[in-house]
């Protein structure tokens, strides 16, 4: 297992989370003065600030992109309403390409508006993923499908556990992997033996961290610094490790009353206090 | 597959539906006069009534008791705290068989405060269950593990797939089965291969209706009506009737801003619309 004892350099900073106060050119002028190794954007904030100018910049202030947020979503009511979610796909995947990411990170979507029909779901998802496989191929960008958490099934993303993510890795062949985000997995009994899974195919592409606060007082925005929750992030990581994985530890918190409120400079280097002692 | 299309016995109402504005004496009352066939009270509310007042009143009605909520919470930070959280197990089981339940449903606990050792945890509720499993079978007292929504694990149940419950069950032997409530399995791309596995074995207990609100307001407080949101409800009931189940439908609903607040009448007769027209 790494030694993160004094590192910076393997932590990254999902740009979610300091997204309320600093935009993204201010953001990568901060991962570049805290010392901080990486970057994850998302693509409302590479729009704002242009895809050229966005990857110039953080070219120049010397970050890795551990992963661009997000592709994906791709059920839809319609046949145009999925050709539209495909398209939408393939520009992420431009996008992604510009910025030399590491990785794609697909939040795949879940029930259409209306639905109730979970496996017809989970079909347009593999379908809309194969769909855009090629071209994620032929521009050597890898997919990485993000399992979320259970409770963001019906409206966010409808692959829950890893195992599920990796079924259809298997099925969809080279160039996609998996995101694992410690927030979204934790809970899973089978976690360890399907990150030893993953790590057979190469294919951890992303390892995001945050915790799980007790009590959670919202399903979406109030996600927790890593040590102040109840996730044993490090077991987490050594299982992650010790499978392959040797990429960025990328730090992804929403939390709209918290972190998201504070001065984003207290929060870089809290984050870097808690990779190099919790993570 | 049954039809209920004009039953009202195979209906079965979990107590705390209706518990902000009735107490267990009116809930038994209300269930009678609409000719609703089932309860399942919580100890909370057997202990206001009394449990043999309570008894006597649920057989008068002619109710089945299709479960009685809850025992478990099994883990505890100290064998001191375990061994209080097994006695209390005992005296549930006493309590549902006095009052002749079908099943006493367990949620079996989540981290004791302050850890973050899962599978310790994991290993104190298997350990709790075994310890108190002998006085229910000696009482003929089936224990139903539910498994609850991952959102869950951290502070009520880290049993959170009805795999990992079967897993448990086959472990321990006869005498203890899973309560199936669809707001917390729905979303499980294993689903309909694990009810068809706990029917192998006689082992659903208890089958639990609600729904899945878009958007959920509340993790605990805001679960929907049959109907209301986007379960496919009848899909898992064919499932679970193909797999043998021939109990009741238990409709539990948290609902703190909607249901608790409406008329307990006007709430039964939906209940039981929903039951035959959506269930």
């Amino acid at each position: 297992m790494r030694d993160l004892s004094n590192d910076t350099r393997l932590l990254s900073l999902n740009a979610a989370t300091v997204r309320q106060r600093w935009d993204l050119k201010q953001i990568i002028d901060g991962c570049a003065r805290h010392g901080i190794g990486g970057i994850a954007p998302w693509r409302d904030q590479i729009a704002e600030c242009g895809l050229d100018e966005a990857a110039k910049r953080i070219r120049h202030a010397g970050l890795r992109v551990s992963g661009v947020c997000r592709g994906g979503m791709f059920p839809a009511i319609d046949s145009e309403g999925r050709k539209k979610n495909i398209e939408d796909n393939i520009r992420a995947i431009d996008e992604a390409v510009a910025l030399a990411a590491e990785c794609l990170v697909l939040v795949v979507g879940g029930l259409p508006d209306g639905s109730r029909d979970l496996s017809d779901a989970h079909c347009q998802i593999e379908d809309g993923i194969a769909n855009v496989l090629d071209h994620a191929r032929a521009n050597a960008m890898p997919l990485a499908i993000e399992p979320l958490h259970p409770m963001y099934a019906a409206d966010r993303a409808c692959v829950n556990t890893l195992k599920h993510a990796l079924d259809i890795c298997d099925r969809l062949g080279e160039g996609i992997g998996v995101a694992i985000d410690v927030y979204h997995v934790w809970w899973d009994p089978d976690l360890e033996v399907q990150i030893a899974r993953a790590g057979r195919g190469g294919r951890i592409l992303a390892f995001h961290v945050c915790d799980w606060l007790v009590p959670t007082t919202d399903m979406l925005l109030d996600r927790g610094m890593m040590g102040d929750g109840i996730i044993d992030i490090r077991k987490i990581r050594n299982w992650v490790e010790t499978a392959g994985f040797d990429g960025q530890c990328e730090v992804e918190i929403f939390s709209a009353e918290n972190w998201w409120k504070r001065n984003p400079d207290e929060v870089l280097r809290t984050c870097i206090e808690r990779h190099q002692s919790v993570v």
